[in-house]
């Protein structure tokens, strides 16, 4: 029986997990399947309860499951405080304990939502599907930092770094994905700059030799940022950093028009996952109901497709949320259509499930 | 007299500088000047020459200059050098040497090329005027960094360092370009991550009391490449760090579909800048007369206004591109209209002088 912690969090967070969960049990019932599933407090709800984000109880769990199940956290009550006690360093702690290093972002432009692109139809004629490979434990994120005073105020630092290791075993991810796409691995970095940059370029480039059916070229971060608007569907997977990567697959899912659709894997070398809806924690829209629950629904599918190699059932949910969009049914966030609810989009989706 | 030293460099550098020289020679003749043009090598070409790609016969004209014109360096040729011996390692240093800490980029719609923009038209409704100022000296494009052999491979860093000084002052320079704009100021920073984003927060804040007429706001950096997509018409001045500013700059140029025609200026203190294209040297269309000589042109016409306060002679050269544009006159990468080459665009300009 497979163990899933659930962390709900903040914001919008525990509507859409209630959605996701709801579907989760749709497809117990359809596969006779039973899945030990708790929830757990994190992020800001965390803060207010035990004073930190990641509480001891929550990571015993986290590290004892076979896959977590992340709703979303922050909100502006908790941006004042000092960092590591926010809601934000419990998501760094939690990725960092599970050692997930290698986070999936799929930007997927879904054909029926195409209005919604704010890029022009001509350049989506070929429609728009990048999966980002972004590095997730290491980078800027966890380097060495600190804040010293000098003779006049401050100086503060934080340091971008990599080893040849860290480097290897998410560029094996990225060309392992790319031979089930559609081959081809862009490695995004500022090799003209940066030191650690010129060692992800070198190692990669060696990685790529146990790939041969795979190709791969070598961007840098600035011409990405442009390439990824001006011509995005040249992209299949898209290898980077910590740090390029968060920029990136948010400008990525950008374009797809449809942020609210969009689910994330964080993996590892065991089938251990964390899940994520990749939109935030929307606290201007928490509790009217608006919120779209698809993307952590499509989260609850990479976790049974990565996870649990419950291949049929992500494909149901997968097909379920297509056709519920083909059917005209929309979020508020999606533009014109059938508009419903978080909770109606929950049911609609377990109806055709 | 003022004193110009002119760097052509490499690919379409000196094609376009060449046009660029030819409306700065128009304007000479239009209001009795003279200025004192020399060139010298720098990137790859100065490489090819003398071994490195800021010589010091280069460095010392630069330094007794009051401004620096720039065509563009690099190219696949000396893709393969160590770090410090490539073109871009030159730009870095050139940068440095003058001090130019505050590299303004504006990206603007031209309401003539609106349909070359990647954006929905309903997007554009309101123009686009934003203009970057990105921190150019410090950052980690400058802080320590290395190569170190470990057990297994290598480990590379690379340092993002800021001191209060050096975030007041580029903050200024924002704060003042807002003044005289649409009085809106938006701070990009990692600020939930970042020690060094932390202090440019609380730094820009303070600098922020003393322009009570400006409104601040603060964005991550994740958010801003997102919101950048979905609604750019919301700001009005970003201000960001050297990093940052060098892939949010080129991504909000892209948005313009007009990259050939954004210029830059890196200012210091006192009036002394270096002035640039932000497009690179294209080596793909070097020789081809197919460059679009605009972004130098326009490039002239900020060295005119920044480092001359000579403020009539730079709106006759943006008057005249307006002009050309609205006559039907395009470069090749401009889309539909009367194509011109890279020469004839240039005259066509001085005759609108
Ligand atoms: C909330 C923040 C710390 C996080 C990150 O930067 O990784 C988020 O932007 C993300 O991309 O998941
Ligand atoms: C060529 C490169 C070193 C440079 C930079 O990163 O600053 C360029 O991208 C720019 O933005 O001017």
């Amino acid at each position: 029986m497979f163990k899933i912690a659930v962390l709900p969090g903040d914001g919008i967070g525990p509507e859409v997990i209630e959605e996701g969960l709801k579907v989760l049990s749709a497809i117990e019932d359809k596969y006779k399947l039973k899945f030990d599933v708790k929830k757990y407090p994190f992020g800001g709800e965390a803060i207010d309860k035990y004073g930190v984000p990641y509480p001891e109880e929550t990571k015993n769990a986290c590290l004892s499951s076979d896959a977590v199940l992340l709703g979303a956290v922050g909100g502006h009550k908790w941006d004042d405080l000092e960092g590591d006690k926010r809601p934000e360093a419990g998501l760094l702690a939690l990725r960092k304990s599970l050692g997930v290093y290698a986070n999936l972002r799929p930007a997927v432009l879904y054909p029926p939502l195409k209005e919604a692109s704010p890029l022009k139809n001509e350049l989506l004629q070929e429609g728009l599907d990048i999966l980002v490979v972004r590095e997730l434990t290491g980078g800027i994120y966890f380097g060495p930092r600190g804040t010293v005073a000098i003779d006049y105020g401050f100086k503060a630092y934080d340091t971008e770094v990599y080893q040849t290791s860290e480097i290897e075993r998410i560029a094996v991810i990225a060309f392992e994905a790319a031979l089930k796409r559609k081959k081809k691995v862009t490695s995004v970095d500022k090799a003209n700059i940066l030191d650690s940059s010129r060692l992800w370029r070198k190692t990669v480039e060696e990685i790529s030799k146990r790939y041969p059916d795979v190709e791969l070229n070598h961007m840098y971060v600035d011409n990405c940022a442009m390439q990824l608007i001006k011509n995005p569907s040249q992209f299949d997977v898209i290898l980077t950093s910590n740090m390029f990567g968060d920029i990136l697959s948010d400008e990525a899912s950008q374009l797809t028009g449809s942020i609210g659709m969009l689910p994330s894997a964080s993996l590892r070398e065991d089938k251990v996952g964390l899940y994520e809806p990749i939109h935030g924690s929307a606290p201007d829209i928490a509790g009217t109901k608006k919120a779209n629950p698809l993307a952590t629904i499509l989260s609850v599918a990479m976790m049974l497709e990565y996870s649990f190699d419950l291949i049929d059932a992500a494909n149901d949910i997968k097909d379920a949320v297509n056709k519920v969009l083909e059917a005209g049914y929309r979020t508020f966030d999606l533009g014109k259509g059938i508009i419903l609810n978080t909770h109606e989009m929950g049911d609609k989706v377990v109806e055709y499930v």
